[in-house]
């Protein structure tokens, strides 16, 4: 706990099995005009975009629809929902759907009234808003990105072939967010499982960094724990209320911002993932646990003491009698068959990488300082290669 | 995670060696009048009165002292305040001080415009505040209670000896509090033991009810774990900035309400402890420690198995060839060790209770219910016989 920081989330949680009966007095006190945000229509058929219209409509607001929200929100689908915000008078976003729907959410909420192409001016440039922010509401319905209690927005640009994501600052956090592990219940097992390893990668990236003794490693060793033990319920019994109830509140404290506080940060492995879903609009969660053993393999030396307390108090491996580096390779290790237990695809090439793409991947992969060893470009290179097959 | 809940925490945290330099930003948008509110003088001796002061003024606020806040403030002293907020039209308050100072800050600022009797309304009644609340910023000096990120006052009536604790909503919590761990390095020892187990039971509170598998307890692990390993640092070294800072941020995180979403919690600790406090205006800390293990040990039966999770996952008790029974005593054991080596008080003699009060004391514990077994007005007595002359 070494840095100075500034604390502070204005983000509302309903949480529970009754937890959209608090859609109506959110909306009460808002204008007329809600942008129901969703994305291919699952919300549809589980009957949730029903529950919500229905809550909307008896609370007398008009709603302007814009579905098709991709698993990648594109600039296209930016610049059209930014055209739509304006051009309807929305008074509030609602989006319901998993973290792509509540980024893309937040991306319109900052961009719609910005007057300059909002991917140059707040992605690429990162500048601070300075126009008008449309308040944005979520209704969840798949678990990951934690994009429910934060201001965080990633948009991928096809043409250029980068993913960019960007943290915004209080007033584009979503103002109320409805959490009901329930309406998590029929997502497909492919997105729960990369959803669960989301959660996991966004805690793994805040631990694997800093050297001194820092509360929040403590709190993310407990987090850990508690995933890894959900996780394993959720697969086993997907209808499992209080296995999908911890999972759920996990992914939010995960990246809601308290974690970092106060400690470095790596995000390599984001960066490389996102590279990756840039040239293959892969699965996010996916896209992370290909390439999360080759990176952690490449780092462990330089983080070894960090690798090994991982080892010991996330995977309960006994350290009596053995080097420090075999300690924290069993720990690396026991993940790695938690990850195959999991069903995680644990390579490039099931993504859809083939051999010639890696060097545009290498050189679209954001280099951050935090780590232990930020990689070289070399190194960035090696990593892909490595984690091109599996083991 | 069975219960549904709704979280939401309006303070905005400064946290760090420069922490106060962000007074000035939010003292400049609100009003002219500043009710400067501490407790016996000590920032007088340690210069931080002199530097809250010089920004407060170069500002351009007004300043209206109220000082002589007591370790357990009460129905008098608030009475005075609430008069004082009033007649100087006060824009905010701001308390430089410990948790009493806090407390006490948002009892006058929920409490100066009531015109009933507040402590009959707000604390007796627990009616919802229904008055103009005046604003709060914190500067914390002792670390603790908590109070700096939640709604919580606790105020004491001599008369009828009752000290009662209240949450209010929302609006009542502070708008933003500066936690810099260098101001804690004056306080005395016995107060900074006092404080680290406040916070420690605030956790154990939490932590030592319900039955389901809940994300919270293993955070509570962590924040635990964190705790005993920076708590014996700072007893060694109280300049420690890196063990003060983990304490500091603990403390806000054991009781800005984020533990207890979705489970039961129990606090008779602190209900058997309020009443000595009620009786013998004895510090806080110390008359949870003086009853602890005893009640501690009465509830083992009944919640057997968190008391094992307890003694493996923060006492790192080995439960190879243990019966359960015998699992948790160890970790108790280890508990009450470490207490003994803080140097907390661990016997209510000490405090100044006699035998002679002891019926007192048990008539004016509030009985709670969330606990694994809420004990009756008899085994509250023999609770508090127990912990008379510690073991």
């Amino acid at each position: 706990m070494l840095g100075d920081f500034t604390y502070s989330n204005p983000t509302r949680l309903y949480f529970g099995q009754n937890a959209l009966d608090n859609l109506r007095r959110e909306l009460e006190p808002r204008g007329k005009t809600v942008l129901l945000v969703y994305g291919g229509g699952s919300i549809k058929r589980n009957g949730i975009y029903d529950q919500v219209v229905d809550i909307v409509s008896a609370c007398g607001k008009q709603i302007v629809e814009d579905p098709g929200v991709m698993p990648n929100p594109t600039t296209d689908k930016l610049t059209q929902g930014c055209r739509l915000a304006r051009e309807s008078g929305a008074d509030l976003i609602l989006a319901v759907g998993g973290g792509s729907v509540c980024d893309y959410a937040k991306a319109v909420s900052v961009s719609a009234w910005c007057g300059e192409n909002p991917w140059e001016k707040y992605f690429l440039r990162k500048e601070p808003v300075d126009n008008r922010i449309l308040p944005v509401g979520c209704v969840l319905t798949m678990v990951g990105t934690g994009s429910e209690m934060n201001g965080g927005a990633v948009i991928s640009n096809p043409e250029t072939k980068r993913k960019i994501g960007r943290f915004f600052e209080d007033d584009a956090f979503p103002r109320f967010s409805i959490l009901n592990p329930v309406f998590t219940y029929t997502v497909p097992k492919y997105q729960m499982v990369a959803g669960i390893y989301d959660i996991m990668s966004h805690i793994l990236e805040q631990y694997f960094s800093g050297t001194d003794d820092n509360t929040s490693d403590y709190v993310m060793e407990g987090l850990l724990r508690s995933l890894i033990h959900s996780s394993q319920v959720a697969l086993r019994e997907p209808e499992n209320y209080e296995a999908r109830s911890n999972i759920m509140w996990i992914a939010t404290w995960a990246l809601n911002s308290l974690l970092s506080k106060g400690k470095a940060t790596d995000w390599m492995v984001h960066m490389l993932g996102q590279s990756v879903g840039a040239h293959t609009d892969a699965t996010h969660g996916m896209t992370l646990s290909a390439v999360t053993l080759p990176y952690y393999r490449f780092l462990l030396p330089y983080g070894l003491e960090k690798f090994k307390r991982f080892a010991v108090n996330v995977w309960q491996v006994s350290p009596h009698g053995k080097s420090d580096r075999a300690i924290a390779l069993e720990g690396l290790a026991r993940m790695e068959e938690y990850m195959h237990r999991l069903g995680l695809v644990m390579d490039l090439q099931t993504l859809g990488v083939t051999e010639d793409m890696l060097k545009s991947i290498a050189e679209g992969t954001f280099r951050r300082s935090g780590g232990y060893h930020p990689p070289e470009k070399a190194e960035i290179l090696a990593i892909l290669k490595e984690s091109m097959h599996g083991r």
